[in-house]
């Protein structure tokens, strides 16, 4: 019998594990997942929502219970084990159980790595002090859980305005401790353009939150060894509680250690099919290195659905199925405070940087008919390309039902559409629901219209 | 200087003269609108709200006034003036002027045939009686909100339950008012399957309407010339008030006596620059026959969304530009008492009619992450083609945020994706906006997979 073994029991180890299984039965392939942490299946991204209280209960996170993978799926799930070594030669990798010590060699025919990313931790004076937290993991959002309600902190600092800092800043408002957020940009949420950016901070200063952009942090200050205050060029913030929201890195010790071979973002390479270099193994989710469809390069993105495409498309290949994952094209969405925010595609920098010649339009209208009740304002910025008018990226920001249609612009863009092409799309419209022409086709016909302006001046 | 003249100043007619005025100055090109009611680019989808109650005023829904017409424009607009002949030969129309009676010819260069549609009314004994209220145009709903208020009825009965029937039902129930629905299919709204279809059924009985399927109006009973019953072939219905909601056919008749050519849908053949048949003369919006991209055949879609679109080609390319209407895919959305609908591409008795060989799905899932406060339930139905995969089509039905979702397959389907590229969209995603797999993409996921399995089968 053939022996898949998958490191990592998140959402791209447990979803090519599913997917194995479900094209091969146990009596021809025998499915062992480690996983170092104590919990398997579960939504990271509800995180900030448990540490906000939005979520009443860490159980509610968990997709799948261990059970359920081993009763429903055959898939032998060992939790709080943590794999050392991946031995390619011997083709067997090295366990440790880490509540009993136990040690052991496990041998495998093909190996999924789904080894995800481990938070960016920044090498300054008094980053290891006690009252630093990072939220990667289930386990690190128990740990602040217990420090919020233990310690009863009231002030904290969220360091990196991300879609992680950002989310959590919320979620320290929404239990009452006062917030400040520190981020080296301009604006927060660096992934928009500065324009788009800025939107994000009103919502954010609405909130409550204390913003200082464009400050470096230096170190942090303890007392006895405890956090007192974060350093930043300018001053010297009280915390009690510091938040890391400085984004993550691929997890891809174990598998650099092995000889499999990496890309320029430092994610393992794969091709479509999920594949490594090395045969019979796999790699999936956020240790891999992705393809972004639209600057046509390499690209690392740690997002729960690349994760869960990637894992799904190596478990049918690995179970005998074919399936491919053609890249992404860099879509985000998150919401602060009421405020939605999200993108796709590249923006400003982004295309710059990839070469392209573009140009930018923002509209502003409404989420619903104008004259319909809980009409809420929303702007949508488009980047397309000059001459030719191709999409290259998008950026919503607006209230209630405003976000999600950033998802037009993601499939537009995944088909190479050009703007032109947009302003005639069918989409859905009655008045609760949108104004006759949708925001993202008033986008589409603006930016269309510099094309054609741009076009005629070169004439 | 050159006279444009456009026939129906509403939301094809207008679109056409801003899009044409934009590229020809008052100097060099004269607009005359004409239009036979007394409000021009009003939203016509905003009626029901309006009966309903939901939107205050009828002023609300005119998006522009004669004024701004004729001061930010220079658009010549003239209301409560119907054209009564088109005369090609002569390059000219004929117009009276309704209020005062006045007749008169008006010479053309360009002419924009946008007479838009009118209501289906069946040739039923008692069909003249006082009463009986269509709603097609703003002053149709004046009237009825007159007989509304002044007569205070009882009790109302809609026949037809497609989109606008639906939409009235629920606006007579925001009034107070007892309401009958009659519809001769097995379940309203026929642009969806069967098996959808009965979920608005289950909406509307929540609502309170009385629901009677399958059953055709044979008649209206009368008492002295005034409503007072309908007949079914099952019974009669006791109604002080009926609105019809038989859908509407595109209104060609002056077209047709000026010998300007119509398709097999009845509406007017056009060009994809909506140029008709005859030199010189353009047409747009719910006059005009469409091409239904996904069936390949002639369609004939009324609403203000293609109109708009159509319009403003129309305008653009009698401007001296380029632009085109490549036809549409067929979506539309709605809203009953809490439940969305929307729809694209074809249904499966389209699908067969178009002679495709199809496998369909329909899945359950949430509007939001499973474990987020607010997520709501949601069902998405997919339509392949056998073999290929290609989706065909897709409805949805589901509680708050679910509907909206159908423009991620209404692009799909402009972009002829497979359900197995579907799979791999970027499409957004936060515990508060979707579940890590969108709905849309689950279902896609399970059509590729009865795709698969039905390849398995042939072989």
């Amino acid at each position: 019998m053939e022996r898949l073994v998958v490191v990592g029991a998140d959402a791209a180890g447990m979803s090519a594990a599913s997917q194995a299984r479900r094209r091969r039965t146990p009596s021809s392939l025998q499915i062992i997942a480690f996983e170092r942490g104590r919990h398997a299946s579960y939504s990271a991204c509800g995180i900030p929502y448990l540490v906000g209280g939005v979520v009443g209960h860490c159980g509610q996170l968990i997709a799948r219970t261990p059970e359920a993978f081993r009763d429903s799926f055959q898939i032998d799930l060992r939790l709080s084990t943590e794999v050392t070594e991946i031995d390619i030669g011997r083709r067997a990798i090295h366990a440790r159980d880490i509540v009993t010590g136990r040690e052991w060699w496990e041998g495998f025919d093909q190996l999924v790595v789904a080894t995800g990313a481990v938070p960016v931790r920044p090498a300054l004076p008094g980053a290891d002090a006690s009252g630093i937290y990072g939220v990667q993991v289930l386990d690190d959002a128990a740990k602040l859980i217990q420090a919020l309600e233990g310690e009863q902190p009231r002030r904290a600092v969220v360091v990196g305005g991300g879609y992680i800092g950002l989310e959590m800043a919320e979620a320290l408002i929404l239990r009452g401790i006062r917030v400040a957020l520190v981020d080296g940009g301009p604006e927060p949420m660096g992934t928009l353009d500065r324009d788009m950016g800025a939107l994000v901070s009103e919502a954010l200063r609405r909130l409550g939150v204390d913003l200082y952009l464009g400050e470096r942090v230096l170190g942090f200050e303890t007392k006895g060894g405890r956090l007192c205050a974060v350093q930043t060029a300018e001053r010297s913030l009280p915390a009690d509680l510091v938040v890391l929201g400085l984004g993550v890195r691929p997890n891809t010790e174990l598998a650099k250690r092995a000889g499999i071979p990496t890309g320029v973002t430092t994610g393992i390479l794969t091709d479509r099919r999920m594949h490594t270099a090395v045969d019979g193994v796999w790699a999936a989710g956020d240790c891999v290195e992705s393809f972004h469809r639209v600057s046509g390069t390499p690209a690392f993105v740690a997002l729960g659905t690349h994760a869960n495409k990637q894992g799904r498309v190596a478990g049918i290949n690995l179970g005998g199925g074919y399936a491919t994952f053609p890249g992404l094209v860099g879509t985000a969405v998150t919401k602060i405070y009421g405020v939605e925010v999200a993108r796709t595609g590249l923006n400003e920098t982004e295309a710059a940087r990839a070469g392209f010649e573009f140009l930018s339009v923002v509209v502003e209208s409404t989420t619903r008919a104008g004259y319909f009740p809980g009409a809420r304002p929303m702007k949508v910025k488009i980047i397309a390309e000059k001459r030719s008018g191709r999409l290259l990226g998008a950026q919503i920001v607006g209230e209630e039902g405003a976000a999600k249609r950033i998802d037009v612009l993601a499939v537009a863009l995944w088909n190479d559409m050009t703007v032109e092409e947009i302003t005639s799309l069918d989409l859905s419209y009655a008045p609760p629901f949108s104004p006759v022409w949708d925001p993202v086709l008033i986008a589409a016909r603006k930016a269309w219209e510099l094309v054609e302006e741009t076009m005629l001046q070169c004439r």
